[in-house]
């Protein structure tokens, strides 16, 4: 046993979850002192502004804090209407999904992950598979819920902070930059003590039933991250839609409901999966066979670790080191990376040293494994590195700062087509060492404390979520403050302000993008070694026809779903831009400026677009598990997530940077920051047309299909481990015709 | 036994190899005939073409002839000169890679497939391993020869045909087509021919040596698909960066160099390679265990009635049915497949019940498997039939004249932008299909019989190779012819046909490409196979640290891999394009057409980029297997493999099918043959421009880094394969060490 005993551990995790939720409101309240209208600045006079002399001159300010405020409102209205139409939707798939849930694993009679899948004929004991059912629609139906509430909350702070970041642009960008960064903590620090508090709350209220059975419990949790990761799916795949379909207002909104309500939905999914994993893999292998609460609980104290260690991380940005110009922007965030991650480090040597015994015993498909302490701080302290080599990486490819964008900028001088053929291949190239980062971590973890080491290793990666979903999240606002500046007619100095703070934003999100991609392979690891065991299955021979084909066609998979996403995103664009003609063919006085558009039936084109088309994608990736576990049973089914796994990866990471890259390498001509740059551009230059081609090339891939393709993985590899008991019995159809 | 004797076995292979040659041969005077100087067709006077009317007004045929030769001479000139320096860097690579792998086995004391690696103390039966070194690298150097060889000489042919196919088109679409298509059939013959008869030869001669040592002698053999499979793979990638970086008349000789040369070297070492496959699994499996020489032959005697079958085919598209107007020549194309297809179906059923016994015993992986005479048929049948259905499936996404390929050109009407999205998503779209027929063909041969049915499903599917090739050679002919009338000035009319053939060539390039990474993935898995078995591995358990690493990495060598030859191509490119800025700029009267280009400084620039940048990817592929079994180990590297396998599939078809549903997608804007193509075009349009965009990214995709894929799974394999008891013996230092 740990030194730290279970009442503490039961008091502990929620404070921790507590002190997350305090940091958030604390952060909310100062972004907030920003007043948005009526009044120009929160904590600085109209006339002091004046008399620094700092202030954009010209413009009046209380007019343009109304015109700010009138445009946040817009986009805030655009969002939570859109949200709520596609809620409707969730609402519908939801209900179905868990209705499919509660009727597969109901129609096990009884289900033993010892060895074969037992009748009530056989001497095995069984646990009851209605309960079994029920829980896990439950924990499905709470894992989905908040998900939505992730990522709604997130896109109201969001839209809340826009309007605030374009004003304070005005004040220099250093004010600017903290708004937005607050902002992205108060999401960061809301959905990591969410999700840490709802999981704990479940799995206490699940233990009124469950009792000492653990294993069934821990079971039954992992509903929890298939509810969780499901609603990510769609928010991340209708949001991308929607957003790239979108005009001018509605591109600001598309960026709150696919960046961030995607986002935090994505994020979350991936932070309840590596739990569930981890925690699933514990009951069955080693801390639940000796009910060891405190030990057990591991993977829910790191993440509470993980909180503390954020909300110090946050300090250095908002108030330790000040951001006083435009050069300071990037370095600062990447620092928090690298702060967290030490800190972190410290923090998971801590919680080892107090929640863990010296050395204990794990259950390795069959064979004992003796793990000491330390081997386990190695598991995730090396998810945790891995994480920070990913987001050194992506930050090198994608950011303006480096040769490679550069290269991509100076291929635009001989058209698009160079432009398009190099950020394909940044694309492929910037996956060479995030891919070797994840080779060494699942190395490492398998090693030493086998799956429940990979799982550990994931949630070690996702241990600084906090601090990682704030400086996601800073991009998008960042990247709406430009907008706003833009509509609200503000200074070409504002601009460049909210543009520098953008271009950091890309990056970041490109970072973001490849921690969830980074964390989805560790954690549809972990996800699918659970699964195995759970379908008692021994090996996953690759030299067997069933593994093979399942291996071969998981891989394509990945290509499958890319077609559809980006398809859509081309489709949508082009009725979009149909509309947008036909208005200027039928509005008389509107390519004047004397009529007004009609928005609404843009914003309709784009609603209905993104909603009709997540559903192909959705139905792709919810159904594939389903129909290879039920026909083609579990040895394909376990090949077919091997597949995707290590095809995806590839794919997702590739399109993101591919994406991010071709953003900020239009950014760095249109920036013009030195005499190479300067040669480009200007905008409207030769060279800028072709890279606006290669941006607009990039947004789906970044924007939609990149990031969703995570969710493809460790969606796939959850909604196995939960109907595992169902394919173990009744799976494999097909084979016995044959 | 089956019905046919060893000794009629022992004649019927070279026969049908020499009726092979001899076919080739006719095609080839057939050829001839069309005169391309002096005298301005063949069969036809100057005088009677005027009396019948079908000729080109206003040109004067002698002149336009000597014009003609004039061009073909150049560019044949220009491609013999880029061979020749390339095969001396191929000339030192061989020979030292022929030292490695000579050092390399020859390093192991003796060695034995049966069990673990044996010492000299152990009671195993082990062969000598230096005669295995020496004639491996004999092999090697043999199959690297034949490779060099094939590829030469489809160069000479394509050189020699382009510029009668021009001449020949003034006279209509259909006598063109037949002297392309002819001359592919040369092509096709003389390589399928020389393949087998150089493989009979070499074992012929081995088996003096080995005597009844079938295992010993086939285990040598493996050499020769390594060393036909690595001098495809620089011939593509160097042939491929040649030509994109080459200007107008080296793009010409870019074509004969890369789609020609590289793809005969290409096709061939698949051939080679899925020959010594199947012949090698059968000697450790079961003829060669019971000296069946018939039965060992079989995959001879596959080959053999492929050639005869194929021969019958070419009749259909020369002889029986008759290319009229513009529209008949994809579906006679077409036909060519289905036609190939089913004769040889009937041909392989001749072949099982004449060369096999009723039933036979395979060893799988140490279980016994009874196999039945007709479970290998089908083995055959779906390897065949799935590549008919992968080469209609390219056909349906390239081909202009279905929707897939309509719509990305319709998307060219929103710009470049939305035509790269949609031309990503349809490659994208396009593997899915072919996916699954290779799935269902490997399920359905590893489960009748094994890794032998997989290695006799990769032949079934190259047995059609003479067919293949020809069509596939066709395309680039036709390129070159349509690049030649329009350098020879001849009129609107006679360029129009030469496009049409031009279009029906991508189409077939694109078949091909679908056919060579089809059979590579079966190959590979064979291959794969084969080293497992020669390692001595039992399962390839993907729940293994080491084989899950090993499958992650090798997921993502098809990305790195593309990184830099799409890298290399762009750059080589760039470079051309600032050398024909700088003569412009430098040379009097460029501009204006009074003075003459510096053409050898630019072919100097292709040529020195080519082989330059063709040497990291080729080190990227020879080496992995190298470093992966010597460092990580037997199963790492058998993760490795599989891993490259089914990611490289995808990333292949993709690619290829991309770039060719662009070229199309330009060409269909171009010709304007309906309502919808002539409100996109003319050429200039916006669209058109946008269709251009497309059509150049797609070139590297298609022509360098896609078709080069298939070669690196396939190499990775072989080499693998070769090393293997290397690997076994010393392999692993790594995690000796930790």
């Amino acid at each position: 046993m740990g030194v730290l005993s279970e009442g503490l551990t039961q008091v502990l995790i929620p404070v921790a979850a507590l002190i997350g939720l305090g940091f958030a409101l604390l952060q909310w309240y100062l972004v907030s002192k920003v007043r948005v209208s009526g009044h120009s600045g929160g904590h600085k006079s109209y006339k002091d502004s004046l008399i620094e002399g700092d202030f954009e001159e010209g413009v009046d300010s209380l007019e343009v804090s109304a015109k700010c405020a009138e445009i946040q409102n817009a986009i805030s209205v655009g969002a939570t209407s859109f949200l709520f139409t596609e809620y409707r939707y969730l609402g519908i798939f939801t209900g179905v999904f868990g209705v499919i849930i509660f009727l597969f694993l109901g129609s096990v009679k009884g289900f033993s992950t010892k060895s074969e899948p037992c009748t009530y004929n056989t001497g095995n004991i069984c646990k009851p598979a209605l309960a079994n059912a029920l829980f896990s629609t439950i924990a499905f139906l709470l894992g989905a819920l908040t998900s939505v509430l992730s990522g709604f909350l997130g896109m109201k702070i969001a839209t809340y902070a826009n309007a605030r970041t374009t004003l304070q642009a005005r004040y220099g960008v250093g004010k600017a930059f903290i708004t937005a960064f607050r902002s992205g903590a108060v999401m960061g620090f809301l959905l990591a003590a969410n999700g840490l508090l709802v999981l704990w709350v479940t799995i206490n209220l699940f233990k009124l039933y469950y009792g000492d059975d653990w294993e069934g419990l821990y079971e039954s949790i992992t509903g929890y991250g298939l509810g969780g990761s499901s609603m990510a799916l769609f928010g991340r795949v209708g949001g991308g839609i929607y957003t790239k379909a979108a005009d001018v207002i509605a591109d600001n909104v598309g960026d709150n409901v696919g960046d961030i309500a995607g986002m935090g939905s994505d994020l979350f999914g991936s932070y309840a999966e590596s739990s569930c994993a981890a925690l699933f893999v514990a009951s069955i292998s080693s801390f639940g066979v000796s009910h060891d609460y405190t030990a057990m609980s591991y993977p829910l104290i790191i993440s509470s670790m993980g909180i503390v260690v954020c909300l110090l991380t946050t300090l250095f940005a908002t108030d330790i080191f000040e951001v006083k110009n435009v050069s300071e922007i990037e370095p600062s965030l990447k620092r928090q990376l690298l702060i967290s991650t030490v800190l972190m480090t410290a923090g998971i040597a801590t919680v080892n040293f107090f929640a863990l015994p010296s050395e204990f015993t794990l259950f390795n498909f069959g064979t004992d494994k003796v793990v000491k302490n330390w081997h386990l701080f190695f598991c995730v302290a090396i998810g945790l590195w891995a994480g920070l080599a990913i987001g050194y990486t992506t930050e090198y490819y994608t950011s303006n700062a480096y040769s490679p964008v550069r290269d991509v900028a100076d291929s635009c001088r001989t058209g698009a087509a160079t432009n398009v053929i190099f950020g394909l291949a940044l694309g492929y190239k910037s996956v060479i060492i995030p891919i070797f980062s994840i080779a060494i971590a699942i190395y490492v973890s398998f090693s030493l404390a086998a799956m429940y080491g990979v799982s550990v290793a994931a949630l070690g990666m996702l241990s600084t979520i906090a601090t990682g979903l704030a400086i996601d999240a800073y991009g998008p606002i960042s990247d709406n403050a430009g907008g706003i500046a833009e509509m609200a007619g503000m200074s070409h100095e504002i601009r460049e302000r909210t543009d520098a703070l953008d271009a950091a934003g890309n990056t970041t999100a490109a970072i973001g993008k490849g921690f969830a991609i980074g964390s989805a392979a560790l954690v549809s690891l972990a996800l699918f070694g659970a699964f195995v065991s759970r379908a008692g299955i021994k090996t996953v021979d690759v030299l067997t026809p069933k593994v093979f084909i399942g291996l071969i066609v998981g891989a394509m998979l990945p290509y499958w779903f890319s077609a559809m996403t980006m398809k859509s995103v081309g489709s949508a664009a082009l009725k979009m831009v149909e509309e947008v003609r036909r208005q200027f063919n039928t509005i008389p006085g509107l390519m004047e400026g004397t009529a007004k558009p009609d928005y609404a039936t843009c914003v309709k084109i784009s609603t209905d677009a993104s909603l009709r088309e997540m559903i192909p994608p959705g139905a792709l990736v919810m159904l594939t598990p389903l129909i290879a576990g039920t026909f083609f049973g579990v040895e394909t089914l376990a090949g077919v997530l091997a597949g995707s796994l290590v095809s995806g990866v590839q794919v997702a990471i590739s399109a993101s940077n591919t994406g991010g890259a071709w953003d900020n390498a239009k950014k760095y001509i249109e920036a013009g920051v030195n005499e190479h740059a300067k040669a480009l551009g200007p905008k409207g230059s030769d060279a800028h047309k072709a890279a606006v081609i290669g941006d607009t090339i990039g947004d789906p891939l970044k924007d939609t299909s990149g990031p969703s393709l995570n969710i493809l993985i460790k969606l796939m590899a959850v909604e196995s481990l939960v109907f595992a008991p169902f394919f173990a019995t009744h799976g494999g159809i097909i084979f016995k015709w044959l």
